[in-house]
């Protein structure tokens, strides 16, 4: 049904895995006595948006499952516009691997779907990591919308990577630098492709942000029912999910570790990939019930 | 004039340094190809306050240099109202001991020196550790008169150590059990010890804080200036000087990574020795120009 299949993010070939009424794509690759993880992609992300020079290290330890929700690349089935519902998708995907328990790097909106599931079956993730992303209740999640960001998207000379380097690296020569080095690894693979994410994911995904903001009784409460250790990782000038969000996690929930990178936005584990990867690394490394590594 | 003994900060003999005026008191051990290591410390503290299981593990790769400033312990003088009195002393010390370049851990009011030395003469320190503290013009910087501060000063049963545990680590169980650990740690060294410090010392050093509260121009818009590799690290429920100061620290020195500890105050680094010194050693083995390791 899956087979696991040691070297590179770059050329592992994509497996399908049919469960109920929904067929997943996949990769999977690397070995090691480490926990397999789970990498739960950004908005709009498909496999082939995970930097090789992020996961690719990682695996040299560990099994590393690279995961196409319902309706992102060649996975099918509908977007759903909740974060419950993305899980609802990952732990069923996890149910139909057969995995009981892995570890999970959550980018982004995969960080709140590792967030849901971790509140949801808190026996799947042994630990998280979560980078660029907001507990629910956060503030300014994605807002497009806003000048900052809006001037990105309404230029029609940045389209495709030439945006996402914008919009996921601080506006410094150095961190603008980096994101081409970030795109130049992305374009590294050129086989197997999936095909890119559409309006239609744009919309469901903004909706799933939209109601991430929401929240009933005491604002981050819920996060002290999260008692995984957790790495929490942000760039200290990101646009899209500002950093505060990170804070906000960091203080509520009571075992984790936050860690931020200076002169990067979104991408910061792209734009330091060789730190973001050994602290990774020494984090997962770790077996303490306690998240400072 | 000045020797380095290998050993521990437990039984290393304390000497001392005539420079003009003051005669300052510091301890000098360990060896190894890094950088010295200056130690500044905090409100009230003296040599004695340096728990064993931070600075011995970091003298296994370089001398690690406990000071008194003028005024604290055994070192003659007046203390300074003023974080840059303070900085005054720290540099004479320092070029009373010949040493032109070294890196930095200041702890509380000794990473404000710090900030201070990296702003008044960039060329002294290599890298930075800067833990529970404070930018010029931070907020909340050590109000004792507080309510969730005062409660402890004004009960008679929490006197020097007692009260130590309690200001500087969470009110949790685990973290107030890592503080007695820490005062057990403290107590190891029973001979060759400093007089600890009076009113006069609390009075002028809490007018140091009172000073560096304040800013003029753009707030933070100084840190752009300290281009020093920096390491910022603070306990999420600091209560002497919040999490918040670590933030904008993060936010504006433009070459810092932010690393902060959960369930625990101001006593971070104490509370987690084993991680803080295993990252502190990670950041100082570094000679990258960039702060993240």
């Amino acid at each position: 049904m899956s087979t696991t299949t040691s070297g590179s993010s770059v050329n592992v070939p994509t497996q399908f895995l049919q469960v109920q009424n929904e067929r997943y794509a996949f990769r999977r690759f690397g070995q090691g006595s480490g926990r397999p993880l789970l990498c739960m992609q950004h908005f709009m992300g498909t496999l082939d948006n995970w930097d090789p020079a992020v996961v690719d290290p990682l695996a040299s330890a560990r099994e590393v499952i690279l995961f196409d929700s319902a309706g992102i690349g060649r996975s099918t089935g509908g977007v759903p516009p909740t974060v419950s519902g993305l899980a609802s998708h990952a732990l069923a995907f996890l149910d139909g691997l057969g995995l009981t328990t892995c570890d999970v790097l959550g980018f982004s909106l995969g960080g709140m779907v590792a967030q849901e599931i971790a509140e949801e079956r808190p026996s799947v993730f042994r630990r998280m990591i979560l980078v660029g992303t907001a507990p629910r209740g956060g503030e300014d999640i994605m807002h497009l919308e806003k000048p900052s960001l809006a001037k990105y998207f309404r230029d029609p000379n940045l389209q495709g990577y030439a945006r996402l380097t914008r919009i996921f690296f601080a506006p410094t020569e150095s961190s603008q630098a980096a994101g081409q080095a970030f795109i130049a690894r992305l374009s590294q693979r050129t086989d197997d492709l999936d095909p890119s994410s559409g309006p239609e994911v744009a919309a469901a995904q903004i909706a799933a942000f939209r109601e991430w903001e929401q929240f009933t009784g005491d604002r981050f409460a819920n996060l002290k029912a999260i008692r995984q250790p957790t790495l929490v990782v942000n760039g200290v000038h990101d646009e899209m999910i500002p950093v505060a969000n990170s804070y906000r996690l960091a203080e509520n929930l009571p075992n984790a570790v936050l860690l931020t990178y200076p002169d990067s936005g979104h991408g910061s584990l792209f734009q330091f990939h060789e730190s973001f990867t050994r602290q990774a690394a020494a984090f997962l490394a770790s077996d303490s019930p306690l998240a400072p590594y």
